[in-house]
C-alpha cells in the first residue's frame, strides 16, 4: 500500500485520489485561497495517515466513516463524500443502505432518513448500479 | 439467521444474546421494574429487526455500531457493551482499535481518546487474547 | 385509540396519517426506491408502536418530539414536519413557539433561533390561524 | 404566578424552589465560589424570564426540558434534577417513563436508555410513588 | 463599557449593534412577527448581560463563540453572523482561520472544513482584507 | 517556537509538556498498551503541528478549546486537561470562568455549569490562585 520513499504528503494525495476521487480534489482546490495549509494537513494526516495504515481495510474506514458522519447529522457534505468514498473501495449499495437503516438504532430515524436521502442523490449522480 | 415462525421477540431474543451476550442481559433486566415495555421494543426492533437483516454481517454491523457511539462520544455504556459485542461477532482487537483511532478524524481526538480508553477496559475484563 | 386485530404497520399508517399528514407520507415515498424496507420500519416502531401508546397524549408525545429535534438541531425537514404535526395534533402555535423559545436554556439560543425560523416558516405554509 | 414589583431575581429563586426544590438550592450553592453571577442568571433568565412565563403550563415545560436534555444525551447531573422537576410539577412516572422511551425514536436506543436509568434512580430516590 | 441607568435592552441593543452589526438585526427582525419577546430576550441576555460583563474582551467573546459553534456543527446562520462579529470586534481573518483550523482536533475534519467554507463566504462577502 | 531540524514528533512531545504539563503526559503513557501509534499521532498533529501554528498564540488556542470542549458536552477528561493547559498558557482563572459562562449562550445552561463544575474541580487541585 506505501511505497518506498514516499512523503506523508504524497501518499495522502494517492489515497484521496484512490478513495474520494473527483469530491475529494474539490475539497482541496476549495481550501486553496482560505486554508492552503490545511489542505496539506487533510492530505497528510487522515489520508496519508490513518487511511494509509494497515489492520482495517479501507471498505472497512469508510463503513465507519458512513455510520460515524450519519450518526452526527450535522456534516452532509463530507457524508456525500463518503457514501461515494464507499462506493469506490469496495462497499455495494446494498451495504450502504443497511449500514445507514442500522444508524437508527443508535441515533435516531431522523439521522438515518437524512443518510438514506444523501445516498439517494448520490447514487442518482453515479453510473447505473 | 431467521427460524420459521419465529416471532420478533423469539429472534430478537436469540440475536441479544449471541451478538452483546451477558451486557445485553443486564440491560434487558435493568429494564424489568422501570419500563418492560421498552425491553420488548429493544428485543424487537433493534435486535429481532435490524441485526436480524441480512445484507451485512453481524460483524460489519458492529463496526458501524463502535463507530457510531464513538464519534455521538455519550453513551459510554453501550460503546462498552458494544466494543464486547464487536469481539462477540467477528472483529480482532486490532480491528475495534483501528476504528476507534480512524474517528478521531471524523468526530476529534478527545472521541477517539475515550473510545480507546472504554475499549482498553473491555479487553481488560475478557478473556486474554 | 388501537383496532382489534390491526397489524402493526396498519396501525403505523393509521397513525402517521393522522399525525403527520402529507408530510409523513411524502417520507414514505421518498423512501420507496431506496429502502422500502425502511418505510415499513417507520410505519411499525415509531408509529405503529410508540405514538400508539397510551399513557402520553400525542399532543404531548409532539411536544417531546419538537423539543428533542429542536434541541439536537440536526434534522431540520424532521422538526418541519414535526411543527406540522404538533398543529395536528393539537399544540397551538403559541405552545409550539414557547417550546422553542424555553430550549434555549438548554441547547443554547441558536438551536432557539432556528427552531423558530424552522416554526415560521410551517406556519406561512399552513392555514391562516 | 408573578407578584406585582417582584424583581426577575426575587421570581427566579421562588420558581426555582418550587420546580427544582432541593436540586436547584444545591446548584445554586455550587456556583457561589466559582461564579455567583452565573448563579443570578441562572436564577434571572431561565427561571425567572422563561419558566416563569404563561402560554405553556411548568408541567409542559418540564416535559420539554426532560426531553431536550434526554435527546442530547450529555448532561446527566441536569437531566436528573429535571425527572425531579417533572415529578414535582405535575407529571406522572409514567409519562415521564414515556417520554424517555419517545426518544428512542429521535435520538436513538442508547439515549432512551440512559434517561430511563437517569429515571430509575431519581424515582428509587424519591418517596414512593 | 455601561453607561449609567442603561436598562439590559438598552445595554444588548448597543451591544448587537456593535458586536454583531446588520446581520443581528435582521435576525431581530426575523423574530418580529413569529416570537417578539425572544428578541427581547436575545437582546438582554446574551448581548445585555453576557457580553457587556468586563473580564474578556469582546474580541475573546467571539473568539470562544466561533470555536463552540463550529465543533457543534449544527447552526451555520450563526456561526457566519460571528464570523463577522469576530471581524467587527478586532479578530483578523488570519486568526479566524487558525480558529477554525484548531478545531479540527477536537471536533474532527469535517466540522473544521465547513467552519473554513462558512468563513470563505463572510470574507468574500465582507470588504476586501 | 521551532527548532531547526526538529521533527513533528520531537516538536510534539514539547508543546505537549509545555501546554498540558502531567495532564498529558498521563494520557500517552495510557495509550501504550492499547494504542501506541495514537499516542504518536496525537503528539505529531494536535501538538507538532497545530498548536505550533503561529498565527494564533497558545492562550487563544486553549480558549477556543475550552470553548469547544464545554459546548460539545462529551468529552469531561479533556476538558479538564485543557482547563489545566489554559492555566499553563497564559490564561486566568477569571478569563476562564468567563468563557464558561458565555457558552451558556450557545450551547445552554447545562453546558455551562458542567464546564464550571470542571473548572472548579482542575481550580481546586491547581495552586492556589
Amino acid at each position: 500500500m506505501t511505497t518506498r520513499n514516499e512523503t506523508r504528503l504524497e501518499r495522502g494525495k494517492r489515497q484521496l485520489a484512490r478513495i474520494d476521487g473527483e469530491g475529494g480534489q474539490r475539497v482541496i482546490e476549495a481550501l486553496a485561497d482560505i486554508a492552503p495549509d490545511f489542505a496539506t494537513y487533510l492530505l497528510e494526516f487522515p489520508f496519508g495517515d490513518i487511511y494509509s495504515r494497515p489492520g482495517l481495510p479501507l471498505r472497512d474506514r469508510e463503513l465507519a466513516t458512513i455510520s460515524a458522519l450519519a450518526a452526527m447529522g450535522n456534516a452532509e457534505p463530507q457524508l456525500k463524500v463518503h457514501i461515494q468514498a464507499g462506493l469506490n473501495t469496495g462497499l455495494s449499495r446494498q451495504e450502504i443502505v443497511e449500514t445507514l437503516m442500522h444508524i437508527s438504532v443508535y441515533a435516531g430515524f431522523p439521522a438515518a432518513l437524512n443518510g438514506l436521502f444523501a445516498a439517494k442523490e448520490v447514487f442518482a449522480a453515479a453510473e447505473p448500479s
